[in-house]
């Protein structure tokens, strides 16, 4: 049998409707189906690491599929990378057992979220980090992330409408750091819900903007009311960063304090 | 007589064929007529600082108008920036002379021109700087691109085909540096001839690759001939960062040695 092969893949959200085969339009799924297929002369199933939605980018996303014959493992790279579109590019590619699940064998993902402030708007930062035309207060804002940490139930972080009834995560770090005019709202957990992460980025941008205090959090999480928390912010400035699958990995992505 | 208004924009150069009025599609020199048009309710002309070619980005380029009639200066780049599209963004905007000419009155230039390099293409660079798969050799790069510096005749460094007669211009400096996978090539001087930047990125491109080496710099300079150039690199990874309008200030932005 065919060692499994490993992809991890970067790619420009804005050209797809997010990972899944959808009707609507072109799908990160179906492209590399149709790279896979030109390589191999046969269209190989993929799996995921996660469904990511529309729009949403990824500076790491992993997948898996069998391949329909072997190929050297070092050709593989350049040869998807020679028929893929500009927006998708693959980072890496190895050989993992034949049982090995990109989603079932993750232990957490980290996704970060680009804010950037400033009186007037970017074009090099349009479609990548949301512009806010106030400035924001970082020291709040980290404040308040740091209150996401740890294990809750985030039923108030998960648009409505969602039929997830397990709502507890567990959120291994959150930070929030500035750049320049550039801010990079980080977290990483075992799991997240349906828009947890843009709808957190959101109520930090309203702490920013001094709209809710960082030491409301707490409450804001058990009060499990979507109504208290900020609003859910575009997905062009969400990323997918990396997915842990040995949870020892943790400790070397999260913040030095 | 109101004051002229000079402003300083950053633009997307994806979008645009450049900054003069073509017929083959959209400039920036009417886009930015159609915007003041829209916040002063009649057309003023616009003059540039530089006619760029189409694809080059722009991260500061200055031009002037004079008002049809007055507006609060400090209205005015709020205005602007929410009637312009999302690829140019109004990032300054000041009262100068009434005989203040942006092109005429400018001492000098800087640009940048962006590479990569790496085993895999990224898609957050596609369209903002040119991939190489080899590692390029910056150590090279930067004592090639000191060899640029000085008054020189660049007849060697245009595309063929120029009109220009006098082709000396002097450059204050050049250098070349490293951030992680991204190359920088960064040069200023008193004004550039046709394609003069991307031509000598080419040529570094080339030095990089050890295709040709830094000390043969001063010879192609001399020998006038573009074949012993490198290439002429696209327009995306080109970058107008900076024009200079006293002498004084070239000090401030280059390279501290």
């Amino acid at each position: 049998m065919n060692k499994r092969i490993l992809l991890k893949i970067r790619y420009n959200g804005a050209s797809f409707v997010g990972w899944q085969v959808q009707k609507n339009g072109r799908s990160v799924q179906e492209t590399m189906q149709d790279a896979l297929e030109k390589i191999y002369g046969s269209r190989p199933d993929v799996t995921g690491c996660s469904r990511t939605d529309s729009g949403v980018h990824a500076l790491e996303y992993c997948l898996c599929y069998d391949p329909p014959h072997p190929m050297e493992i070092k050709r593989i790279l350049p040869a998807l990378n020679s028929v893929l579109p500009n927006a998708i590019s693959v980072r890496a590619c190895s050989e993992v057992e034949h049982d090995f699940h990109p989603r079932y064998h993750a232990v957490g993902k980290e996704y970060i979220y680009r804010y950037y402030d400033g009186y007037a708007p970017d074009p090099f930062r349009d479609g990548f980090s949301y512009h806010e035309k106030q400035i924001l207060n970082v020291e709040r804002m980290e404040k308040a992330a740091r209150y996401f940490e740890g294990k809750h139930d985030f039923g108030a972080f998960m648009s409505v409408g969602s039929k997830i009834e397990d709502t507890v995560r567990t959120i291994y770090y959150a930070e929030v750091k500035r750049d320049g005019e550039e801010i990079i709202f980080r977290i990483a957990g075992d799991g997240f819900l349906y828009n947890m992460v843009r709808i957190m980025a959101g109520t930090l941008l309203f702490v920013g903007l001094g709209r809710i205090d960082p030491e409301e959090i707490s409450a804001i999480i058990e009060a499990k009311d979507r109504a208290n928390c900020g609003k859910t912010m575009p997905a062009y400035g969400l990323y997918l960063n990396h997915v842990f699958y040995d949870i020892k990995e943790v400790e070397k992505y999260a913040p030095k304090r």
